[in-house]
């Protein structure tokens, strides 16, 4: 039997989520607590990887195990055996035919900045902090950019092994919230996938862009040629989190 | 010159504030920072302690330097030098005989839990899960209780040095926030000082109450009697964060 789980974490201590020798990582966790909970050689797969780093709050994962626990009492099962920063939100028998990431329709990943006079402890660990503040209006007109079908090439680290860097953004929606000393700017981006770093770079580039560093005639270069020195710099991995997985239904 | 400091800190990595030992501490990295910043040999004084674990939004520190910068550059000199989790959020340049620790008239500690059917690893880290509610009037009823002067002796450590276990709470509110699954609730609480866990022990007993466990009987028992056996369990370090502290004067 198939079972399909709602994951969150906090990504920061964890080499990202794939299985790695030289860093302790989310499926590490996941596979150990899924060993102590229903015996040993249960193999957890997710939507895809998230880097180092890089959280999570809606990523999605499958096991098989022929076991009697029901279904929705698995994520108690898995949480007495995970540590605090991962955590099962949810647990169900998988539909026939479901795989966590050959049955992926898209992603949503956030990027989170925040703008004030200072940076902030408790913030800090999820969002990246800027001393000045960004155009909402030249966010969203750049961010508009990106969304279609393009060769994101440039938008994504050298030496990573896929067979194309052709990739749809179905949306880049840019939600910004003033509060009394600064503001809270959201970058959500909607696509069929993503390559690696390509969300970090997208928001680098955004941000130059806002800031008067890049202009759309540069942006538009980007996305014609791949040249990767087109781009702004990849934001660091700590303001990034998967936040929602579709499969094109109601899996939880 | 003596210069003020307005600080928080993210205290989960550190043995808390006082210098030791054997953990790294909040004082020991501030005091780095200015060493790097201004030359060794500065000493810096905080409000008090914080414990091992406790967060602090809006700590207070002095020290006393012979240095030329103009004091609202301290701040950005000394963050420059300070690990992401502890900041400067202000410097100034302290009035004629201003103590941080010994011109502090109250203070206000906040303990932060959320109600939901699972934890979460992104609130986690500065407030505390509960899987069951608590009624915000038992709860605003039981806080109402330990305002006032009382001997607090039940509700700290024992082994704790201090000349007397009497302190004045001046207010203990309760703020329940209900959101879509659940509840966030705080419970501030501003008195002239407190005991070695006392805010944490004053916490787990309020929810004690709030749940039935214990009765307005008992609570009277523990701030008579002094018997630590007769309140609640003593709240993990994670959920408290001193929030303010105050010298009866607009410092920054």
């Amino acid at each position: 039997m198939r079972y399909a789980l709602l994951t969150a974490y906090d990504g920061t201590d964890y080499g990202g989520w794939q299985i790695q020798p030289n860093a302790v990582t989310v499926q590490q966790r996941m596979t150990e607590a899924l060993s102590a909970a229903f015996g040993g050689g249960i193999k957890v797969v997710a939507s895809g990887r998230t880097d180092a780093g890089v959280h999570a709050r809606g990523q999605v994962c499958h096991f098989d195990a022929d076991i009697t626990v029901p279904a929705d009492r698995v994520a108690d099962a898995l949480n007495c055996r995970l540590p605090r920063d991962i955590r099962v939100l949810k647990s169900v028998a998988a539909p026939d035919g479901f795989d966590a990431h050959g049955s992926v329709r898209s992603k949503t990943y956030c990027y989170r900045l925040y703008v004030s006079h200072c940076s902030d402890p408790f913030r800090d660990r999820y969002s990246v902090w800027m001393r000045r503040d960004a155009d909402e209006e030249l966010l969203k007109r750049v961010c508009g950019m990106f969304v279609g079908e393009h060769d994101f090439r440039a938008f994504c680290a050298s030496g990573s092994q896929v067979k194309t860097t052709v990739r749809t953004v179905y949306s880049a929606e840019v939600r910004k919230t003033e509060n009394g000393e600064g503001a809270d700017i959201s970058l959500y981006f909607t696509g069929s996938g993503f390559l690696y770093n390509m969300v970090r770079t997208l928001t680098g580039t955004a941000l130059e862009y806002a800031c008067g560093k890049l202009d759309e005639a540069a942006i538009e270069y980007a996305l014609r040629s791949g040249d990767r020195n087109a781009v702004g710099k990849t934001m660091p991995a700590r303001g990034l989190t998967l936040e929602n997985v579709d499969y094109g239904f109601k899996l939880f």
